[in-house]
């Protein structure tokens, strides 16, 4: 390498590693959809504004459906040395109609140009997103619906704290996902503003018309600023902010299926299909694809972080630097599509061991906020129906049984207030049921949530059909 | 402390030691009029929900005002051993009034009570935010209509790309803020949702009014799923978000500044009032404040991340962790409002050299694009126009001179479509009035954008106010 | 705050603003040891040398010593109009001694000094940290020693693999300790050079002994270039790094100690020191430590990426936004000392359930590895031996029994190779101490880990005194 | 995709995406090398230790090295259904050399072959990046040595400070990539220890020889726990730390670059190969390669924070999250790799403007330390010289001139101290040449910073040669 460096030989070299470096065709031939779509747009527009003819758009669209139909078909050549997608699109349809292809570029920048694929690029994929999250709902509140008897252990600091429906449970996830759901609609939002036609940095001599590319393109604003616009990349982040929270979601429900899976808690088995072996031990059952989601949290969460590093402290406007906004931002779009319909594949054909979450309550003292509640409406402060509920507790865990082996006796040396009427209280059943407080786990507002939730994929639906109309 | 530990005595130490690590009153006494506030709309729902009795409410809520009035005025005592804003109030609550305190916690938990507490001081906080963002658009713009008739190279990759109006700069962080004060909006909705009656995970058996509350905190939702209620956080990640993108903006306007303020650029001069000297070197003038805003950025970032990455595989409900939603979340308002705060003053004292701008042009290639703008007019395809005025380009360097300086000849013998209108179609004022495309850098355009930018800020101030009203 | 602006009445109110946001006092007062400490060695170079006088160190050494005395009273009045640690000393300093003390700043800026104050207080504290590990390696292998002979399932996907003894599962993290040892002795070494006397950027005009004053303050090296020497804060770095991956650990250990303490689990209980109860839910004992530390790693890893963002793209040599090298880097510092103290107590505290570890395998397969090698060593193929143990277990799970319930019949009728001496192949006592590999798990191999670590904590200790010393 | 959900046709299209998802051998097929050679020598110690015959090595290595010459060629088809790089490589050779070859997995486990392939891969890429630092120091030193006599102004907070050598500037950039060298050779260090026959977790009952493996494999260190080797990612977050680190100082010199080849500063000039055009902007000559180095660097630190993020809170011992460690861990190295190829390239041709640069000090005050430095010399306390010079700068500045252009009359009413020979005391030549302090930037001390610098060099070569020895 020094050797090279100092021969003499060493520009024809490192033009070639230069070229390498900076080019971005490897990647960005991701956006042709969009490149060739937004340069239609553009042509059409500069037709309409008589900056080209008639006859050039004609040719220009022509030629590049041409190119999309090629490359749709895979047989398209990329070069490097043509560095990105528009350069290579541009360079093809040059050749295959001559000089008119060289004034689509008229008017335009590369910076505006790869901003509007960017867009729409955004844009369709915040849809897509969006699809899968609903898709996502529709299972969650499907295994709700099906399991609305099942009571389980609900925890905190993974302690048992008191007894939950499952669907309950489920939802708290249905839930998360509605407002990931509305941030993916926040992200289609974001990206929805047009930059073509801010040029370089300050606007085009040429007389265009920008809210006519934009509305061919479906968009819904456009940059009152071509400054801002070439440089602005505020709506990546917030994408990869909207990714990070989602993959946080996913991490916690897989670390919740994870350890349900274990011998010990028993509450699920995963389905063959998603579930892997070990080549050394014969007996193992991995959830693999749950991990996997939880490990690749941490590569969406690099994403978001690389994207606001690499922006902080550029000066205006467009540097390179800004390159790196599409690979991190790619791959984290991929890795979240790639774990929604994991997912959706994994809780749809995931087994609920009802009888191994029912059985968690023997010897368990997850009616013991129950006891206590018995104390408060007996007429206890509950500051002392706490402490005496502790002693109950307490006094079980030493005899080894739960609070519903103690003899009305024991009870009452407790305190006097405890009647016959606490076996009933404190049934499991009846810890549920009397949780009846609006969003709480009974049977009665577990189903008004199920009702609610219906309603919200509902409307959703419809969301759903209006963002993939504006894409 | 080897010793310690294995001489029997550790203990006793050990329990203070977790006192302290695991005590939060430290930083969450910061939540006292929330957590006062929630209190007494908890204490009147019981009340209405004869839960407990109107006596008991109006001593609740006599005694929580005059405990309020203490905090105010610095005279009440925290205590680590009472871990937490909540325990040390309703201590003190019970220490003043009696019984009727310890009736208090009645259908609440810890768990909805302080996340009921962070949803409103998050509100608070993002109107407030809302506000010095909208004091700094206004300065910004002040600034823009100030120096609306400034004109100044325009920069990519920071090379000289075209000159632009000084204000067209300053309108392009106007309108990054203006994204910015509508991400504080969105923050402010995200944490408009009360989880108050969630209880520790499930609800509770008591017959509260969990609408009441909300509508007495002013709350615009209620969760409809407790164990969602207590464990959600993403509206603070949501916030930090918010932020990171908020500082990102501050951090590229800072680099802009210091690099502005060289010696070199010299285009801005801070006032004294915003810069700071040297230990050692007298004829030292700093920037500070645009440093440190650019390096507090990493820090908000940092909060970002630290969020993110404590919530990744937390399993339902509340989890310990859980408590580090504040440190980061607190400091990253501090440090956001410090920063805008600091910018305002900044911005508004600065100096702008507007003959350093304007003298820039000099030896400049900054209109080299309207060259091959008024080539294409003449009718030769962009690509081509473009490689003549490369050489033109290159031509003036090697002579020394600015492509004004070149003469009609040397023109002609770059293209025979040159003619005597060269001249004044490159002047720079004439680069920056022909680009009048929208968004553009043209006096025409800049006026415009400012009119635009007025009307931004008008309706602003009322959503502004709307944000108060809510809060 | 808009009117204060354009009230004209600004400069006074910005200026103490500025001053607030500026000023570093609050937090960086913190190195009032380290900046006395390095001021008298740099005095008594400046005498050595004739740049002062010999009564004037005398009178520096006597002032800076009785101010530090103050200061570590308490009886210290910090300034923020006189912006840091280094101001504030200085000046009182003068007023105390008069002119004398305005020479101690003589071939000094405020740019070496404060990184000097940094380099010994990153040595100071990566010595404490590496005590704390010490420490907590020491408990660790205590409680490995206690139980060495306790057997429980070993996890992979947290799915149980194979049986491993308790001591050997301990170890695991007495390794990883021993490497974040060893990562405080790089964070110390990183730290170990001095940069006093590199002046602000170019080094002093007078006759200074960079390497006397190195000495005196026990650097084992002196930066050879003045400019790395005012901006370099990779130490600062590295040791966020190191306490990043040491937080990493500790989570490791905290996930387990939180799962292990659950219902299910029931594999260990923490001293009631060392949990915490419930507001509402009486019976709830929660692993607040562990759930803190695990949530703390957030909060580290958050400082990592500050300090990481804020350096990122800084020209040289001194910005100011290296003031934000200190906040992150002291909270990190307490954070990982902290968790380690808690660690430490937790973990000498804990109840190990030894039957609850030991029972775990009744219904268990784990000893399906130790089938497959019986029929290895019976000349089997490993991958069809793998196979016939699959089909071992599925039968095993049809007939609800553990693989040694199965008759020696069903045995043979899944492979011919089965003979009698299976049953004591695959007792658990024979799969622990078959796994006779160097770092197994088996009885003997773990007695050789514990003597292992027996010797490693000898020479730790050696080299904790070294740090020690050259503090 | 609902309707395929519930339309009874899903498993089988879903174990297809949970092999996608799952499957590794797009990216890991990149270890190929390493894992062929691991095998190798894993039957080979199982021979030796006549778990396997010496039949079966000779086919197992003939076998392997056919697969290796077939990938090398690109001859190998890699499939997805066999998953990782392991399973394809195994599945091959059992094709090819029969039973023998499903023998080779006795012993073994993926979970130590997997890692024993990756630290066998970082192992590598250390040397191979120490290798690339050592090549950019050459370069750097070459820079600094050829332009040893050019001054230039030297920078705190971008502002211009006191004068400084050219080489004493490079020579800082030097001295940061030895602290990258040394944490490349920490790298190596960290990964080198050798985690083959840990098994899946707890050890093998066979009776193999790790040392032996590791000797072969040219390991330092064999780990002493199972459960630590199969589970512990240290070296890959060390690993990501250093590159960090260093792609920050990349960030920095990037940072100068791009500021040096503005227009106003015009230091230097980046060569054609290095820099780009505009697709729009004739004149523009863009320092891309330093841009997206710039930019880049966010992607490094991004994957450092997704591996910590990654592997916080996994209970041991191996878990599919681990999977993670790959991508953004390959990425990385490439990316550093590819940046300091790239800056090699650009420094070595960079052109440096000398008189640009000496230029810079007409009408500045880089040298007004000098001048307080001289009243220190002639008696004045530091402070009250400081404050003199200030005076004296505010004084030039109104007169529109440099320090040396005032009269001794003038400087005579600043203080009486001043005398003639204050001209010659500052000179930019004087300031620096008196600038003679250890590690300072005078002419002799840079002399002494380079001489010391072939030292390092050659010291470093050496150490190169060591690590490409233990590959």
């Amino acid at each position: 390498m020094t050797k090279k460096l100092w021969g003499g030989r060493f520009a024809a070299d490192t033009s070639k590693l230069m070229e390498q470096f900076n080019g971005s065709i490897t990647f960005d031939k991701r956006l042709y959809k969009e490149d060739i779509r937004g340069s239609i747009a553009h042509a059409k527009m500069l037709a309409k504004q008589k900056i080209i003819s008639a006859k050039d758009f004609a040719a220009i669209q022509k030629g590049l459906l041409s190119i999309l139909k090629d490359i749709d078909a895979g047989k398209f050549d990329f070069k490097l040395s043509l560095e990105d997608i528009h350069m290579n699109i541009e360079a093809e349809l040059t050749k295959r109609i001559g000089p008119a292809g060289a004034r689509l570029h008229s008017a335009r920048s590369r910076n505006d140009q790869v901003a509007v694929d960017m867009h729409m690029y955004a844009k369709k994929e915040a849809a897509e997103i969006a699809g899968l999250i609903f898709n996502l709902q529709m299972t969650v509140l499907a295994l709700a619906q099906k399991n609305k008897d099942v009571v389980m252990p609900g925890y905190t600091h993974l302690q048992r704290a008191q007894p939950v429906t499952f669907a309950h449970h489920m939802l708290a996830y249905f839930n998360m996902l509605c407002r990931d759901f509305e941030r993916a609609e926040t992200a289609f939002d974001a990206a929805d503003i047009c930059p073509l036609g801010a040029g370089a940095i300050a606007g085009t001599t040429l007389p265009i018309d920008r809210a006519f590319t934009a509305k061919e393109l479906n968009f819904g604003k456009v940059y009152s600023n071509s400054m801002d616009a070439v440089s602005d990349r505020d709506y990546v982040v917030e994408f990869l902010a909207f990714l990070s929270i989602l993959m946080m979601h996913l991490s916690r429900l897989s670390e919740e299926l994870i350890i349900w899976s274990s011998t010990e808690f028993g509450f699920i088995e995963l389905s063959d299909a998603y579930a892997t072996g070990s080549s050394m031990m014969p007996q193992k059952k991995n959830p693999d694809a749950a991990e996997l989601t939880r490990g690749k949290t941490g590569r969406v969460y690099g994403s978001l972080l690389s994207m606001l590093t690499t922006l902080k402290g550029l000066p205006l406007t467009y540097n390179k630097d800004m390159q790196e906004d599409k690979e991190g931002f790619f791959d984290a779009i991929d890795t979240a599509k790639n774990c929604l319909l994991v997912f959706e594949g994994m809780l749809s054909t995931i087994k609920i061991n009802k009888e191994k979450m029912a059985g968690a309550f023997k010897k368990d003292f997850s009616n013991a906020t129950d006891l206590a509640d018995y104390l408060v409406k007996k007429g206890l402060p509950f500051r002392e129906a706490h402490e005496v509920t502790g002693k109950a507790v307490a006094y079980a865990i030493k005899k080894n049984c739960a609070l519903l082996d103690l003899s009305l006796e024991e009870f009452k040396a407790l305190s006097p207030l405890f009647a016959k009427d606490i076996y009933g209280e404190i049934s499991i059943d009846t810890c549920v049921s009397k949780r009846n407080s609006y969003g709480g786990t009974s049977f009665k507002q577990t189903a008004v949530q199920l009702k609610f939730a219906a309603e919200v994929v509902k409307k959703e639906a419809a969301q759903l059909k209006d963002l993939k109309d504006n894409i």
